[in-house]
């Protein structure tokens, strides 16, 4: 087999699939395409071998058929433009799916992560308490925009794609933090994507090797 | 004209080519594709002829014979896809050209947003001068990690490409708070594309909406 991502042999999310190998896995199944994966440990990416597939030395990579990709939208942009599933075939709403993916990873994600980066790296500092209120902010207000686009729909934008998938892998980060069950648009949402087939074959396979780690 | 974009009427970088239209106007250039400008007042931006375009109220959009699409990363995409000169024809070196759009907005932009948001949200809380050291830490990583992957290498992967006109465009925004000085390799970087025509026409498209805003 020659498609083969990397993801964490323990990760940190332990298995909740929050790590962005989820969105990878989630594709491939989406697509139906085989894979194997290459788990890491934390100290491996910063080795050479590593940062040969991702300069910044993080997860998931994906080789394929010689062609080597390290970030999550251009890997499932790629797999998604390799298969047919989840883009569609008209020229319109398949620039528009994929402008999604963009919304999803450059709009809705930032202060997502800025979230992350408070509530992991500045656990310790006085200012994280009076400072959360302030990011949720930002995230409730582009929330609250993208439930309004949503609206009554099952999927953003016509069938399900990978602008829904891309989505509703930013969402769940904001589910932890509570902040996912303020907006009940999104909620659903996120429940019916939850739902596919597909979406639950890639759970359960990185849950599995969390599980593992743990011996 | 059937391609046009939207900007602010009077930008906050005071014509500095740090807003997004910027992105979408220098790939435009590239590619020798004929655009008009809409430009926006802030208060038009919640309107809703706007958040029709933009659900987030954001600049830039592209409307393109019938099309609408929203994300600076979308729109370079789908233009890059439309005419010659900044995506390759072979589909390796294609896919690793967007993969370097993606690390430029999904794993360089994220922390340079969590500065701005910093900076201009957060200046009035006594805990910024403090928080400052750690968010430049996460830029200076990043950026150390580009700088040790393009090396002495004039673009980042072959010829320039839709990677290099993204990266570039936000590296520049790491510019104002002394960062991008930090590291020669990616401040040259920045240097030799914005040495580029396409780069100086648009720089000089933008600054003119800019000063004539003035009156």
């Amino acid at each position: 087999m020659s498609r083969v991502i990397t993801a964490f042999r323990a990760s940190p999310d332990r298995g909740r699939g929050l790590a962005r190998d989820m969105r990878v896995r989630w594709a491939l199944e989406e697509l139906g395409l085989d894979y194997a994966v290459c788990l890491v440990d934390f100290a491996e990416l910063r080795a050479p071998a590593h940062l040969a597939r991702n300069p910044f030395g993080q997860i998931p990579t994906l080789e394929d058929d010689g062609l080597v990709l390290f970030e999550s939208g251009a890997i499932v942009l790629h797999l998604a433009q390799s298969a047919k599933g989840l883009l569609p075939d008209q020229p319109h709403p398949r620039a528009r799916a994929i402008n999604w993916m963009f919304a999803a990873l450059n709009t809705l994600e930032p202060p997502i992560l800025e979230l992350e980066s408070a509530l992991l790296g500045e656990s310790d500092k006085a200012w994280t308490a009076e400072r959360r209120p302030l990011i949720e902010q930002r995230i409730d207000q582009r929330f609250a925009a993208l439930s309004t686009r949503l609206g009554a729909a099952p999927w953003i934008d016509g069938a399900f794609s990978v602008g829904d998938l891309m989505l509703v892998s930013v969402l769940i980060r904001a589910r932890g933090p509570g902040i996912l069950d303020r907006h009940p648009v999104l909620r659903d949402y996120v429940a019916r994507a939850e739902g596919r087939p597909a979406y639950q074959r890639a759970f359960a396979a990185q849950r599995a090797v969390y599980l593992a780690s743990r011996g």
